[in-house]
């Protein structure tokens, strides 16, 4: 039997979130139906509900940054059980089978299903987090160990994995020297956690606005991009790079912060190509590099990674009926670093 | 005492060579005189008399690709003796001394000394191997093992190490898919490498041309860019791709052939920027790096690697009245696949 379910979704591009029910399908075999306490809003949700990453299904409802309980189970679940503090992130499915998937690597599956906006595997479209309960396929929902708590691991499920899996994939590290271009809600995760692997952090901002903060997240420089002198002084000076900007900005530029054999990193991406000059690359065996969330068991490991280091997002909570504010202020940069919807606001 | 010998230098940016005398230096302890047997002609050597590359200093004598045998060493020389055999590629000097030296990544030193058109450690402009004789510190001449005859090898210190460098960087080998872009000087010499690595090879070639030599070279397949199939078929078929071409060509349509964790270097630069985008890259945790001639103990392995593997280049003897048509010819790509100059023809 399918539950009905309180939500918030797009009507359209054009319109703000307003209050709907959803239907959630019958436990399967191997499902969970998760009681969502925290959803996190990521700027991915505003470019996918107004179109700008093509054109979306309505209603929809947003919503990867997920933490809840277990609320039921389904009759073959082993790895959840009721009461559990779970999450779920940008994917919902995959096929299990294909060489991304066997290596952990789900995020590259040519069927993965996202957890919004996407086809599942039974043909319906998935919806989001922005809802009192959501029903997954047990493998695609993550232990949120205890210490961390549940607000403030939402936002880990995407901004988390995010920065946390080029972090380690390029080996951020004691010894390694780190820049994090932006601090928002991916830019600040990465300082805490490229901070908490031991490398040396720097923030590169637009601005020194916030400085203040991105020192007391664990970076022991910050600079301003604006300033022409940071580009000198920082010249070959990183072994990697994280891009959390999705803006253009002059990738050349940035290439030539980078030390011998270093890399930069996009996690973010503009519509429009960079331009991205090749001498930048040869001249010192650099790379330009993208990234995108990670896969189920590095989730995991960046979950855990997380509780053992105290860390969790940066965040205000807001009620439901603010979401439409909150995307407003997401546009101007102007949140200190996550939105995270209360869900109970939602009944 | 200096030594006059004969060569062939660019007077301008805008006539052809001709023929010379330039000064080689004194042997100070530590330096040895070359015999110069053979000198390639590397699409390089255009571009910077042509001053494509920023303005040069005239008279320039090119030329990076050098073969010869020692004729004289210096009183505290211990790594060649007279009567070996030695070649000379793109770097005659080093300060010895920073992380990227220590690291035998000379090519990288900020202090670095071309083999022509760069001021030397002693204050005086380095004049490269179109001419009968060199001088060089014994750190920097490189033995050419018995096996390669000394015109196919002079290539190698140039076109060779570009290529063996990025491709044991990323780990060509059995079991990986390397395309290479355009078959060239640099190209020819990569599927060669790639294939004796135990690589899968592809060429990706404008057109069908070449394919019965690319095959004949070490290549498994052969395939044209001008046919859009081409892209449709290999869509996220290769671990690595090897750029030669120094031509703007569409960068984010090749990053859509590599697999995930796939790498596409560039060994040459179009000095024009070139559009990337980023998406291609996320989407599979794709790299767009650059990659820099190799140091001198690298250069040294890829030597040993050829003689080993009895590689050489493919080459075309001229006599040195023939470089101002062989120029020529190189701009139509019409060499296969390498011009060799003899240099008995200067004396």
């Amino acid at each position: 039997m399918t539950t009905m379910v309180n939500a918030y979704a797009a009507p359209s591009a054009t319109e703000g979130l307003v209050p709907t029910q959803i239907e959630r399908r019958e436990l399967g075999p191997h499902d969970i139906l998760i009681d969502i306490k925290f959803s996190g809003i990521c700027h991915s949700d505003i470019h996918t509900v107004r179109g700008e990453w093509g054109p979306p299904t309505f209603p929809l409802v947003p919503g990867h940054e997920i933490a809840g309980i277990v609320a039921e189970i389904g009759s073959a679940v082993s790895k959840h059980k009721i009461g559990d503090r779970v999450g779920v992130g940008c994917l919902v499915n995959s096929c299990m089978e294909c060489e991304n998937c066997l290596a952990g690597d789900q995020q590259f599956c040519e069927q993965s299903v996202g957890t919004y906006g996407s086809t599942d595997r039974d043909g319906t479209m998935t919806q989001g987090g922005y809802a009192t309960h959501v029903v997954v396929t047990e493998n695609f929902a993550l232990k949120i160990p205890e210490g961390i708590n549940l607000d403030v691991a939402a936002p880990l499920l995407c901004a988390g994995i995010t920065t946390f899996s080029p972090l380690k994939h390029w080996g951020a590290g004691p010894g390694k020297k780190v820049a994090v271009v932006g601090l928002g809600g991916l830019g600040h995760m990465a300082v805490k956690i490229a901070s908490a692997m031991g490398a040396e952090v720097t923030v590169l901002s637009q601005s020194l606005k916030k400085k203040d903060d991105g020192l007391k997240l664990g970076a022991s420089d910050y600079r301003a991009t604006s300033d022409e002198s940071t580009f000198k002084d920082l010249h070959k000076h990183y072994d990697l790079i994280i891009n959390t900007v999705s803006a253009s900005i002059n990738i050349s530029d940035y290439l030539g912060l980078l030390r011998v054999n270093g890399t930069m990193v996009n996690v973010g991406a503009p519509a429009e190509p960079l331009p991205v000059n090749a001498f930048a690359l040869i001249g010192g065996r650099r790379s330009f590099a993208g990234s995108q969330i990670g896969g189920i068991e590095e989730t995991q490991e960046m979950l855990d990674f997380c509780a053992e280091h105290g860390l969790g997002a940066e965040i205000e909570v807001i009620s439901a009926d603010q979401i439409n504010d909150a995307y407003e202020r997401v546009l101007k940069s102007d949140v200190r670093y996550r939105f995270v919807i209360d869900t109970a606001t939602l009944a």
